[in-house]
């Protein structure tokens, strides 16, 4: 019976927050550039005058966190330290800076008719965003969204919520000082799963949900949502070596893709090696790899010519391993890598490292990935490397974003078509 | 244990035709125009050829659609007379004609480190197409999909089995001769509801499902399915008649809007009039309307003026009539217009009648519907009156896209990034 009422009440807060949300994205939509930079640079003063309430929040979630026994890389997630809150207030204003996403003319044209269509860049609406321990996206997605002119409600880790209800009063405080709408940016304040179930199947109030976090999380977001989700599950990312590669190029993009952050989804999970040119590569990439502590997994085909190294199995092809390991495989041409990246990959990011044209144009025509690259580490797959700005997170769905989810993803678009009394023979 | 038997087969027949249905999209990626036109205009001639045997199924559909009791409308839509056979014919020869969707590059640029960037459209991959009735849809949304070389798994609706079956066989067929891969077309070749629930949950196979139908299928669709959905349940159109609106373009309009074709989605359903011109303007309209047997159903200011008006009640206001009934309702000016529409209106097609720059203006910004009109018909909401050639259907949503989904909308991008070795510092 309690928990009953208790669904009913966490049921109540959260519609009420999406009414409010979607009413304050009807007034954030009249905003132009100058105002939401005003209160963008107001938010980060607040966040800046705020830092020691922020931290001595973060502390407790942090002792909390301790003796509710949560492992030490998320200890480090929660950990909002002055390195790191100096950088999030400088993200914030970083975004100000950016060029406003709303209002541009995508495209425009006239018809015979007289009629006159414009197709612009709006703001998308209400924005939900769930996410796991780090505080530092309260922030990040909170600018983010508002620069954009949508609105954002925000459902943070429970272990992160003191952090995240800091960060959100301090930005809604800042805001408001410069003409923040009411509930323009929200953050539900209470720990129950029922929350988030509410929050993803008011189809009314939000119009898309970013979730950020583990694959669990993710799946258990995406099978229970009625509001569309913007998501990556994982990134098994591939480097293809192609039998007309350079050589060193080669050995410093797998070096590069596998080893200089593999905790991360742009990261490589496999190699592929043509068999033209396996025998003598292969043996020298493993030594460079072994060097760097790297576990590599292989096909009976690179085994043999790297005698030690583990079997892979059917279901390492498939497996982001976030850690220093590697899957191996000989392939027969370009063609069999394409086939493999295709079948075995989260069509996130994949790199071919080839001198040959036709097959670097073959390899960017037929792998059906998000970011497909050419000579160059996979790494390169985020809002910043491409030149975006600050992202909100990548996306491997195929509608509406693909990679890096920045500013212009944020946006939608409508058609704004004048006449002079035109009717519909 | 016979039901669940037969559940467990439909669910392995549609995993089989998605798996096909993936398997064939690889394959199609890689046709360039003029082999995707061959097989576009080998359809035509294949469904020309083939005309006889489609009518006859169609015969036996129509004469079980009597016995069970189909009502008119429903039997009408499910003819297909020798007409509609020719239309649905050139319709797949103009789509032949429309420019290749895929390949476009949408935007490039280099970064400083020598990185290349080209956003490129590509297909979406495999889509879901669920429908009622008219067997025409079968070859209007198989021909758009292969234009956009994805591959489509057709479900139409059990009345129009046969004529949907003999419809696409004949494309199947004709495909084929010119080099359509298998699987690339599909119909779902059983009537049971366990098969859509499949299929809108194929994640791994289906990229996007497209209803088209009545609100109640559309909603089940949408309320089930863990693939993305590109839908409107309903169009609830409204013109505004503002202070300073030229009276004759006003009347011509609000007939058009309203009478043209009342039983499309695009159709008006309100009107709103600003009260400064309410008093002279809206007694000639309602006698004009009247004149043409609409019913209107108004607010109590129009009443006054108007008298004999129904009332209109809070329903009415969020109402789809598809029928010669209108709701009409006296505003306050310009905002409270935009207001009621971005409240009441269900996001799809809106019109201003104002000579008012600055009211055209913030009418443009400010209601957030997929097409936004100024001193123009809502009808002209359509792929071919925006000049983007056919359209599968209209899309209310707010992610990937709005309004009319043709070809471009059809498909997707990528990135595909082109360095000399460059790693991530």
């Amino acid at each position: 019976m309690e928990e009953i009422k208790e669904e009913q009440a966490t049921g109540k807060l959260v519609t009420e927050i999406g009414r409010q949300a979607r009413e304050a994205s009807r007034k954030l939509m009249g905003f132009g550039p100058a105002q939401k930079n005003k209160i963008l640079l107001s938010i980060a003063d607040a966040l800046d005058a705020q830092r020691k309430s922020i931290r001595s929040e973060n502390l407790i979630d942090l002792e909390e966190g301790r003796e509710k026994g949560l492992n030490e890389a998320l200890i480090d997630r929660l950990d909002l330290n002055d390195k790191r809150l100096d950088a999030m207030i400088q993200g914030v204003r970083d975004i100000a800076d950016l060029p406003d996403p709303v209002g541009r003319i995508l495209k425009s044209w006239k018809k015979e008719n007289g009629l006159e269509f414009r197709k612009t860049s709006v703001p998308i609406g209400v924005i939900g965003m769930i996410y796991e321990s780090r505080p530092n996206v309260t922030a990040d997605a909170g600018a983010l969204c508002l620069k954009a002119s949508n609105t954002i409600i925000l459902r943070g880790g429970s272990e992160a919520l003191r952090s995240n209800r800091a960060i959100a009063d301090a930005m809604i405080e800042g805001g408001r000082a410069s003409g923040l709408p009411d509930h323009a940016l929200q953050l539900i304040p209470v720990r129950s799963r029922e929350a988030v179930q509410k929050l993803i199947t008011m189809d009314e109030y939000v119009d898309v949900i970013i979730p950020r976090g583990g694959e669990g999380l993710i799946r258990a977001v995406t099978e229970n949502a009625t509001v569309p989700v913007l998501k990556h599950y994982k990134g098994v990312c591939h480097v293809y070596v192609d039998g007309e590669a350079d050589r060193e190029k080669a050995l410093s993009i797998i070096e590069n893709a596998k080893c200089q952050r593999p905790g991360v989804c742009n990261a490589a999970e496999t190699l592929l090696v043509d068999q033209s040119i396996a025998t003598k590569w292969l043996p020298k990439a493993a030594r460079l790899l072994e060097s760097k502590g790297v576990e590599l997994r292989g096909c009976d085909q690179s085994r043999e010519i790297v005698p030690g190294m583990k079997q892979a199995t059917e279901e390492d092809w498939s497996t982001e391993y976030l850690d220093l390991i590697l899957s191996v495989k000989v392939v027969d041409g370009i063609d069999e890598a394409i086939q493999h990246i295709n079948r075995y990959g989260s069509g996130h990011s994949d790199t071919a490292v080839t001198e040959n044209r036709e097959h670097q144009d073959v390899f960017g025509r037929m792998v059906d990935s998000a970011a497909v690259y050419i000579n160059a580490s996979t790494r390169f797959t985020d809002g910043a490397e491409f030149g975006m700005g600050a992202e909100i997170g990548i996306s491997t769905g195929r509608l509406h974003a693909r990679g890096p989810v920045a500013l212009e993803e944020l946006t939608t678009y409508k058609y704004v078509v004048t006449g002079q009394g035109q009717i519909k023979e």
